[in-house]
């Protein structure tokens, strides 16, 4: 519908680089491709510094997400330095170190004019995804102005990797939408990345408890070194039960769904207080049963969202004034030429024990 | 848990008054009862001038509230004056005209004091429920200070009746809890009077559109002279479709659920826009589907509310500056003897085209 | 700080057009100007079709805003149509009908991240300021993705020309920052075009009354035409005390000043509720006295804006949905040659009666 | 206007107990008081186990206040055990260990129902006031039932102690009044008492930086301690320009002033960024010059407070869930036999270097 100026390109020589291309469910190559160039002026070209692996990256390589197509670049995260700027970008610069947001936000659509880039119209979650994407030597990022962030002189750059995608989906999905206060009981079901993603940001708001629910005693121990008041293996399916126990049966203020099924969405609906709050972070396959003959009268908000990365620019300055850590997120590290392993390793956590991987270019 | 002090009665002679006394499903009376007296110092006996019918009150006959037992008096709507009050009541005296709140809240309570009054550990909705109620000529009504108010001078005390519960129901369970505001597109799914409250109070916010829904022409006219700008007969079970036609596919703001079924809270799915709000205002019998396959990454909203009254104090202003005109409600008027009669008509609505019907006391 | 791409122009002829231009203190001329061109890829060059005056402008003249220099087009508020576009520009095409908004937005920025476009680092208010304005046949929009907005098919374009600046000035700086909601008792002092703005549209929010403050009968006539409650005319010093009087010594909800010294400021202390809010939309030229001896435990809100233009999206629709209709603002026509003759009949509203004056191009 | 009920008391015997009794200006006395009664059914009487003076103790005896008359009582903060109710007291019994809010809420007026309990009509700060204070062996308090605060099982009461006054005064008026978010810059002008209280509770948001500004080092330092980022000593009146330069010349998200002088005032209005706000803690004896012809256009909000006591509940949650630690603001004990050495103690501050003290019944 709407159309970009295109920068007149000279025939450049084609340059080659190494990117993780994905070739249909289940396969996946560490390949040659084209290094990306400009197309619209509004673009940047990147030079990536650090990358790293997201659980919908797996759940592409599962066949799960149809709008990925063979011969895609995969990848929405990622650091790096800034290689090449179109015409119309005034904020970034060649040399930059920049951080990439795993949202594209054009600023001027009505849903950008909101906050909602999720919903950008020309935007939203395109990287590694309608799009090459950031596993790869070099990046094309559309909107550059509005898509990337400066990295700030001496920050850390695996934790700023964390701010691509899973730090602002917790933060926004979770705790934005489930509204953490202090002084609040929270839930969160899944300790995943998402789910340990929320226990950190959530502590931006001082609740006076958070509670873990998980199957895997590895995590739950994990999520305790990272601020969970309480720890419930949910393997005999009375997660909920325990949960009452321990708010005088009152439940929760805030109960938040990092996992996606509909067994999980239950135990939210099973926990939460009257006034409280269902926030829905998890990426359903099927409908889920909402249980309004008990909610009707409930006062409760269920919330859904996709991550609009609104709130990198605080959680960047969070992450400089030390108050969030994302970095303990980190449980493996690989350079950018060992992708395929790095990709072995995330997907097998329940052995390796990965929560986020890093990658570097050297 | 709580004990109220007990004033001392004396043994007083046994006075008898007319109410209307449910008797198990499909059985109801108008019959002789004892007239309530104080019972706890908080407490003040109201003789009632007005009184109207609710949806709830059918749903009892049928038999679908358990907690309503033989024997009770229903009715938790009316206006009266006031016969006498316990000694801690400090706000009314013996003949100030009240408007009764259906919702009882004891002020002291967590629910209560953050203004969820309709989780009052020790109130909520009692009235013609767990205690008797207001289609009587007179009740008790339990911490009278936080559960009356004053009717200003000259007010029509006809149009007030509509302020213990069908307003304020339409305004804070569909109004507030869907976010209404200037420039939105609303839809209300159910013309019934809790949806034409809705659309009432929704004009307060003034949006742009207010879509109405229904499978009955008659009330769809009515609606239209209360303010809809565009109204649906869903009856070829297209209403989602033609919503979709009016937004440019776009779904709407805010989706009103004032019905209470799982097919119209499908209809509210289907045409919310991302980053829109359902409210539901309906009282539910079974689980909905939820096809959070659809909508997990839409960054939509969704409430459940059993109403607070907290914003009765803002409709009474509402109403004498002439900015709500909810007597337009009321399609019939009876006297209080006529009681039973007003039921029929009231349950027979699809043949009377009943909305609100008014009961005076003379 | 930042650079724009600048687009290599051909060495073009001057295209000569008539513009108002200030020539310092007092001195304006409608004389001949080069029509200007586009400078950044993200320009528009816009051909006007309605522009008016403000009191701004009117400051200007005196010489009160010293980023005015000799030679400057004034004018920050028109409809028009697009006569050219910056290779960045997608959202407008040659052709395009547009609203011209006073403020121009990068949409990059800090602030117009944050909504503040006013601070925007690039933008704000330039417009017939430290660019070139709207009171000419052409104007070159900076932005103008994010500076325009589309004119909805059929809309009158004359109402259209208020959204530039006066209604969303007085309706974020005034309702908006004032908080204005249902039931509240609103007082707005100075009945000036912007004073009737936040007149208007406080009436989105549904206010149970509003108090206009002003000097001039007639100016308060219009408002009562505009939906003003109560008018005080506060010749005699005493508005403070009728306001007290007409609110049961408790004061109003939500003060508006709409004038811009300190008496006008003041009268605002002398009236606000506790919980209330003092809402500044005057320009003021020298401090106030803020009386923290009196206010410190009143629980009030002071608030300051320059307007940020968020909500003419919200502002267009209520237009077109004849929630809003600030043609009513408009007292007086001219054609855009007689732009002299309208700054003498805007210049001297008390005699004239001026509100606003629309211009059109011909 | 409201009456109370007075419960019929015996003739009963005079009993004698200890308390601080002002006596006009400059002249206090531990002397000898009858014991409180209930005087409505609303009442408790509380035997005092902790109390603490106020810096507004200090502002009474020096006749700074004219509502506290000769003989009265002082105090409004303490913690205690409940020695009786009257009748209509529902939540508390004898033997209850409570806090006392120094706000007395009735929870029946409009300012009660709306959460403001400051301007509570027949309540607000009394204790220590208009009526006796905790001060003492035993106080009356008035409606109980919503000035009171449970004491959960092992809490450290004389943190508690913390809880009645400087606590959610420092919360309410500087941090939720000043909307302290995650990412802030905050500055806080004042490291006395109140201003380190508003240090404490802004972190309970998580702001990037706390700038504390004082004139005494030795307050710097221990703002040092409880979280401050940054201190400046504004003795050289060069605080604004050294707040400046550390924020790249854009000022702060927000200023809190705890002082309540128009130079900490002042200094507040220099440092606040476009789009931030100034939030008045200190009592002003005196009107503050308002710069509005600088901050007109500057986007900011100016909020002031009488500590409302509203967030007491959330205040013990996270006293409990140690995410607060007020007990770091007492610096000296006392027993309550030794008042009077305390009141010395904590009114040469600068010599004692007096922070909060602690008064023990034992």
């Amino acid at each position: 519908m709407r159309k970009h100026p295109r920068t007149k390109l000279a025939l450049t020589e084609r340059i080659v680089m190494k990117a993780l291309v994905y070739h249909g469910p289940g396969k996946r190559a560490w390949e040659d491709k084209t290094k990306p160039t400009i197309k619209e002026a509004s673009d940047a070209v990147v030079k990536i510094a650090r990358t790293t692996i997201c659980g919908t990256d797996l759940h592409i390589m599962k066949g799960d997400v149809p709008t990925v197509t063979d011969g895609r670049i995969l990848g929405h995260e990622g650091v790096g330095i800034v290689d090449e700027v179109g015409a119309a970008v005034s904020t970034f610069k060649k040399g930059d170190r920049v951080l990439i947001s795993c949202i594209t936000s054009c600023a001027k659509c009505d849903a950008c004019k909101k906050g909602m880039y999720s919903h950008c119209a020309t935007g939203g979650w395109i990287l590694g995804n309608t799009i090459d994407g950031t596993q790869a030597e070099y990046v094309r990022i559309p909107f550059a102005d509005t898509s990337l962030y400066h990295v700030p002189k001496g920050a850390d750059e695996d934790a700023l990797a964390m701010l691509s995608d899973i730090l602002p989906t917790g933060f926004e999905c979770g705790v934005l939408s489930g509204a953490v206060k202090p002084g609040d009981i929270v839930a969160i079901v899944g300790a995943g990345p998402v789910g340990l993603a929320a226990l950190l940001t959530a502590q931006l708001y001082s609740p006076a408890q958070v509670i873990m629910i998980d199957l895997d005693d590895n995590r739950l121990e994990v999520a305790k070194t990272l601020g969970a008041t309480q720890c419930i293996n949910s393997t005999d399916g009375k997660s909920a039960d325990r949960v009452l126990a321990l708010t005088d049966k009152k439940g929760v203020d805030v109960a938040i769904e990092a996992v996606g099924i509909p067994a999980t969405f239950g135990v939210c609906q099973d926990i939460v207080a009257a006034g409280g709050h269902i926030a829905n972070i998890g990426v359903h396959g099927k409908s889920v049963e909402l249980k309004l003959e008990k909610l009707w009268d409930r006062n409760i908000t269920i919330t859904t969202r996709l991550v609009d990365t609104v709130t990198t620019p605080m959680l960047l300055k969070s992450v400089i004034a030390r108050r969030l850590e994302p970095r303990k997120l980190i449980t493996h590290e690989f350079v950018l030429d060992d992708l395929m392993k790095a990709y072995d390793t995330f997907g097998d956590a329940a052995k390796t024990k990965a929560l986020k991987v890093i990658i570097r270019s050297a």
